[in-house]
């Protein structure tokens, strides 16, 4: 069972009724969380005949905007889409939450409701950035904006234990993304880093990284702080999509090309359950791929949400 | 006269002499700064006749290399290409300095021989980014991976200033990159710069932006920390090259048009001279363009190298 925050997002509610319903045409256990007088006119509008689906209603009356401030919002709204999907995943009846709401809300809930794995001091989001022969796993890409040295080794920590036990790669190779490859390079907080991923037993560090090393595919995970990850994400998000508008008559090639690697969301890691992040603007093809990406891993990941520090 | 640091580079010499040599022949006066013995047979090899262009040889003996200490390099290494190039300018033999060599020392010796404009802290590498419609400026793309509020203030003085001065643009937009547009996003650093851009008498700023912005042209300038504009930068670059290698049949449409727009080299602004930063893997049309590039502007920024804390 996914569980859908379906308030949360520029385009909600539509937009995101839409990518869980195809969804569920595609088997896929879908409950969705908000007004019953919003999802069940929709629903009969545009599928008639939807209660033959594996599609659950779980009411809510309230709403958490997109620019409402995170804790404030997540201890007032008991009672919202948001606060109610996350907290299906820790009672145990829903496998995943998906939202594509209030990010900072959705962190902030993942953590106080469901709760941070053991050791975790800041939870990440991780996403896949599509590359040359597949895809690297990126963190953090917003959640934390400023860190320090130890919270990008629990981020190298938590991206390895995730591909090990999720995708079944033995040792993935992870880096650092500076503004060099040189072990020299980078902020002060890159370098500090550089030093404590260097002599981290467990961890398959190959030093700094570029961009460029980035998508020709030289490393498997690249660490940054939440603000150059966002940099990173959201430049190669938009030089995409300035490249397709180029070749008007190859954009849907590219975008298929991007949509095929790329899983949607983003997840959140260092927490003890399934929690996808989706863009606020996402459109009802992503926001369904997403929760198809939310259901293959939920059963992968639930046996890996063990104490971190067991595993380093 | 533009003096070319012959020596600086991966490629070097070979890409430099090459770009420069078709440079030459579009008749802009070029100054070779290397040694002779170098020089003069690759000349005579690829351009038998080459005494009839517009180009003259400036010996000189020792070679920065790219992984070296800047300043070390500078006050060690006085008859290097690159110091004897940024010298030139110094002296007023040259409008303008290009190399592809190591960035650190090529800003060290500009500094220090040419010198920063009164008032200016942190010179900083400025790069026009292909973007919709145009080009934006992009700094600091990487001179300055730590920077503090005040640094952040005197890029978006020193860019508007430019493209005041050289691109005739009378309000140019000045933006702060940011992992979101509202105006309390960003990280400590970027809420504190956003405090004095908005104070700030003089610029025309319009907020954070985001790269999808950036890239849609919504600003003109485009102010960061040296390392978030590496990151988009590189990320920029690598996108690009991603994407071409998709479409194979298109990548020379897509260069050309990246090309165009691009002017092969970044400036170093705050310095009281023209100086071209090009990438230490610049190619040969490259090096071209960025030679042609300094030539245009350098004439129209002498006049403009006037105290900055007079503008603002």
């Amino acid at each position: 069972m996914i569980a859908i925050d379906v308030m949360g997002g520029d385009n909600a509610p539509q937009v995101v009724l839409k990518g869980a319903l195809e969804a569920a045409k595609n088997y896929i256990p879908i409950a969705l969380h908000g007004p019953e007088d919003v999802i069940v006119p929709w629903l009969e509008h545009h599928a008639p005949g939807w209660q033959t689906l594996n599609i659950t209603i779980h009411p809510s009356s309230q709403i958490v905007a997109m620019d409402e401030d995170p804790v404030f919002a997540v201890r007032k709204k008991t009672d919202s889409s948001l606060v109610k999907a996350v907290a299906s995943v820790a009672t145990g009846s829903a496998q995943a939450v998906l939202s594509a709401g209030n990010s900072g809300a959705l962190m902030v809930a993942s953590a106080l409701i469901i709760g941070r794995q053991q050791g975790v001091e800041r939870p990440a989001i991780a996403g896949f950035l599509p590359v040359q022969h597949g895809t690297v796993l990126a963190l953090d890409l917003g959640a934390n904006t400023e860190c320090r040295p130890h919270h990008l080794l629990q981020f190298a920590q938590l991206g390895t234990q995730y591909l090990k036990g999720s995708m079944g790669i033995e040792q993935p190779r992870v880096s650092l993304l500076s503004n060099g490859h040189e072990a020299g390079k980078g902020s002060i907080l890159v370098k500090e880093a550089y030093q404590l991923l260097a002599s981290a037993p467990g961890l398959n560090f190959v030093g700094n990284t570029e961009p460029a090393a980035i998508f020709a595919h030289k490393t498997d995970i690249v660490v940054c702080d939440g603000f150059s990850g966002n940099v990173l994400l959201k430049t190669m998000e938009a030089v995409i999509e300035m490249t397709a508008s180029i070749f008007p008559s190859q954009a849907a090639v590219l975008e298929e090309k991007y949509h095929q690697k790329a899983p949607g969301g983003a997840l959140l890691l260092g927490i003890k359950g399934t929690v996808i992040v989706c863009h606020g603007n996402a459109d009802a093809k992503t926001i369904e791929n997403a929760i198809s990406f939310a259901w293959k891993i939920s059963h992968k990941t639930l046996k890996n949400k063990e104490n971190i520090s067991q595993l380093y």
